[in-house]
């Protein structure tokens, strides 16, 4: 935030103050760094949200273990920025059944950041016409976007041609970076080379095939950002002794609630509470808030192994989060994700792998013992 | 928070970077008051987010006028917490548009905070006969629900059985709040009462019939919380010179993109960005942030009418969101809130309906003149 | 068919014979009585497909058990028209392992014939109006629509508004009829009304809001024309001497396949096979086949109980059936509705339930031990 | 059907005459030949549908355009058996009005009959391994799949894990077969070929990922069977004078009805009634009524064009569609392939875009005109 930003926000304030006569004291708190790039405009202060940690969980990539089978384990905390009382408590007990129990081992595939344009094909021949041509053509396509920045590498593209329509999706390996913003730019330059070699106009160059911050079946069945899955099998002692329940119960409310409820409600997500610990470590970290609607897509699945124990694992299509730009530059945001000690994107999917699966053992433990409404009553209001 | 909480809190961050052997200068910078109640376990301080203001945008409720034909237009400031670069521009840059143009007309219907547990019937006969059971007891249900709080009225009930499951989904008026805490104790007093009664037994208390923080049909078609729809006729004239584009090719991307795309994605919201606002809006004025993904759903349309001028409504059915409680209690919550001159839950939708509209509306232009990339270029990263 | 159109259709596969060079003696061996009322234009004959019958299975209406709990079991056979090898013999297994583990228990509820018309509602406030008005003039509307017949009863509607547009979904009582073809006049007068009262324009007299032939999330959470149950408890000795296979397994195959499998391909129906059952039934007993797709639109439910025994269930919401009208004018197909001993459209749905029950029963037991496709090899191709 | 199934058959009519005392003469008068093979047990006779004929109608197959620009023009006739009046006077309408204006252009995509299992794969690690030993093993399970018929050709797989399942959906070329009993039983050799080399199980042969007869965004979005598109730009003269409406007006409808109103239901299909002619095709041309659920999914899209005419064009993602084996191997269904001149499986699909093409634009036209209820009361009942 430059001096001029810093000296206009209280302007603002100023303004706003007389005018709607009312009063900013905590707004005007702002203790973002005067040096700071602020990438919001009209700024008036800054807002703040409690900050809390759960853990440690022990976490096992299986990155490693597929290829060298000798991954360490690491343990990491897991911010989590909330005003829902009884959320990080919850994720708390999540990490401690897991930790008792073994280890998260978590996975991570990088799918990549996705941007959907759509162009103005006329008719059907010509759009069929048009995606033999991006075949063709798509070394050249690579080039051109990966020419806009050295972070961005180009992967694929997957299509639908309907009437004089042609849908597009690119995907890109943003690096560290979530990426929207590069994938926008390398997207536009290969429009550029499109409008110029195919004569072919883009309608937008989001056609909503990305699928940016919205709930589809495109982003669950393939992918977006980063795909993400988690498991641990919980030993039956566990389950009775920190979750207070029994693996046999929360096997009967996962497949009602998780499963068939679901279904039964036109769900798009078949999990307890994903969206709850998305939203509180991407707050936490500095990621883009909207990111929330795709990143907390998925499936949790439970198994009872034969010797009582609960194998418990859950999957996330379509994870976009980032070390670098947006929001992580932030000196507050870099000080939450130093808590996870994550070296990069990966890294940090994976913490969130981990609590995500805490989160929802915990909250499935819950309502198998019915005590959630207690929880609330007690931490929260 | 209280002395202690403070204090433990110092306590965690100084374990924490002898732990991790990290600092954290902007974390500590707490200015969260000491006497306020947070519901954050294991609080180790606050994150802040970048608080900016778009409008005034001048705002009609429909409410009154349905009923005297003679509401007043008032002016609403809107405060938007976010790091994405651009979006504070692009809504006010759409409130000047709506402005200039006339006024977004609002409406809000409450639908009602839900729950959704999930009962154990065994068979379709129990579960059949339950459903018939709970309509001829409602009174004594509704009696038991607003037993557990002043500030709740029970509704109605939505109840669908398959095989041995039958799932209720309660609907209730929780006053200003949002209510998921209200709705939980209150539907947990009702199970408590159908146990006693008809000897059904609750399987979980959410049966995620709810349908809490997840995309989901049954939200979409049936409502929750708040239904939300705003709109506005853009004149001709101020979208050339404000929005530098035609009606015609908004039309035309919000024809490709919203709608053509959003099917061709397999998805359930059919817009441009919603996420975008309901995010910051919800951040700013202190919502449950895992609220933003059926507070986002939803729909855009448009029309181009006869003299060039371009209609322009929005419509979100599932608005979760609070003026008392959770979050809100905050001090700096409520300067945000205290911004948007709401004086209760319906006047704060409805300026989120008049921000929704408003960037949607911007979006659409941007991308249909082609400056999405180049505003991100400049005002974001 | 009259006599005329006998001859015509005679002309006109002579006409096509000596056009395309081809030969229709199948097609010309007529057997449609002359005198029956064909509806279907440029008649060249008929088409024919093998009728087979499975059964008979026992089963008992949770109807009457409603109310006075001594309902009797019948017996019946189930006509079904079809050319997939091993189908009628895979619904007879599934209706020997009922008859001989219990009885097959079916629920029939009529939620109504339903036609969606779209109004031009030109912007929100006289959306919101016309649906206020719809409420106060209900039994105005009521009696339009009973005038067009005595056989149609009014019963609800379900509504949305979004920018210019009005949905709404009117529910009619047709009798013993399937009903669209009423609820479409029904509908028309309604229209012709609200024009002339309300000065509301109807865009369509389908606004796909009804939502007749296509798969929906609105068919199946409200359901549509007959919601349909079905159940048993399969003995386990009856699982293994007859389905070969256990319990354990059935219920292994329907978690993994009926659930997961049918969420992660982003489906709208979690069953096995209802479509095959549904479809070879409606081809024999005249319905609209095209009523397929909501028609098999559903879930089936299963639970291991503690004595080994494998509750098993089948919830299909938009079950479009008759007894009169359409296709079932037509000789033949009363003959096969003869065979079911159906007295009203409830029981000729209550067979239907059966049928699909034991179809889904004996498919689920197959993939469970592992023969589908020697069955098909066997008696398919 | 051999001797001895007829005579069979004869014994069970009579069976069930007397003990159902009901008379079956429509049914017995079989005239299915002696000696051909009939894929349906417990076999009594047959049932009867009237068949309709439509057309001809002009058709240019995109598929040489795209290679030789050179197409020739060729002119087929729609057989269609319904029970529904005005189906086929519509399909015909629009027929006309197609060949008035041009021609219909169809493009077929022969993207695979697909089988989905379920694996066993116990944990994520073991699921990621299997997807890993998968792609290294691919040529060996093409040759495995190859070796159980010369008719079908192995294409390629499309994977997803979630917790200790995996789901394999397998593509294959089936030649001029729907093929779904040739891809089960490669299918089966392939497993049996993994639970050799790779000691993994299958849980269920089909694990709904197939997605077989039912409804799904997988089948939408990833294609089934052949995808189908066809286009025609309806002029503005033959709008007005052989369907009686305006292209405005079949956009408004298209608009509302098609988009929104499918939207608000939320369907997966975006159409008018493309259900009511794959129906009716694929009951006269033998092909799996089943099949018509996922052959009905797709969307239609206008758009008007700056001199008035009308571009109209369809979609249809997941055609399962034969010219040999199942009922395709009735003589009287041959008759009606005979009927549209179709060489073979692509051109049957051809000529059923032309026809579903055909009958979306006289329903929309009926629509927009406002005739629909007034021709089902004189056509239909």
């Amino acid at each position: 935030m430059s001096l001029n930003n810093f000296q206009q926000s209280k302007q603002r304030r100023n303004f706003l103050e007389k005018e709607l006569k009312v009063k900013f004291p905590q707004i005007a708190k702002a203790h973002i760094e005067e040096e700071e790039n602020i990438y919001c405009e009209n700024l008036i202060g800054e807002t703040t949200t409690p900050l809390g940690v759960a853990g440690p969980i022990k976490i096992q990539s299986l990155q490693g273990s597929l290829k060298q089978k000798k991954d360490l384990i690491r343990q990491s905390f897991i911010p989590l920025a909330t005003t829902e009382g009884a959320l990080v408590a919850s994720v708390n007990r999540g990490c401690k059944a897991i930790n008792l129990s073994g280890v998260a081992k978590v996975f991570v595939k990088k799918t990549g950041t996705t941007r959907g344009p759509v162009y103005d094909t006329e008719n059907l021949e010509k759009g069929l016409w048009f995606i033999d041509w991006l075949k063709k053509n798509e070394q050249e396509i690579k080039k051109e976007a990966e020419k806009t920045s050295s972070h961005l590498r180009y992967l694929k593209f997957y299509a639908k041609v309907v009437g004089g329509y042609t849908f597009i999706r690119f995907y890109f390996d943003c690096d560290e970076a979530m990426g929207m913003n590069m994938a926008t730019i390398a997207t536009e330059a290969i429009n550029r080379w499109i409008e110029k070699k195919a004569k072919i106009r883009c309608l937008s160059i989001t056609g909503n095939f990305c699928v940016d911050k919205k709930a589809s079946w495109l982003n669950f069945l393939l992918g977006r950002g980063q795909e993400l899955w988690a498991e641990v099998s919980l030993k039956k002692e566990i389950i009775n002794r920190v979750l207070k329940t029994s693996g046999e119960k929360m096997f009967e409310v996962w497949l009602g609630k998780n499963l068939i409820g679901s279904i039964l409600s036109g769900s798009i997500s078949y999990n307890g509470h994903f969206a709850n610990i998305v939203a509180a470590y991407f707050l936490a970290t500095g990621q883009d808030l909207a990111h929330v609607i795709e990143g907390s897509l998925g499936i949790t699945t439970t198994k009872l192994l034969p010797n009582g124990d609960l194998y418990f694992a859950i999957y996330l299509p379509a994870v976009m989060l980032a070390m670098v730009g947006g929001g992580t530059k932030l000196k507050i945001k870099k000080e939450a994700i130093a808590i996870t000690q994550a070296k990069n994107s990966r890294e940090l999917a994976e913490v969130l792998g981990a609590a995500v699966l805490a989160g929802e053992i915990s909250l499935l433990a819950s309502l198998a013992e019915g005590s959630l409404a207690r929880a609330h009553q007690k931490l929260g209001r």
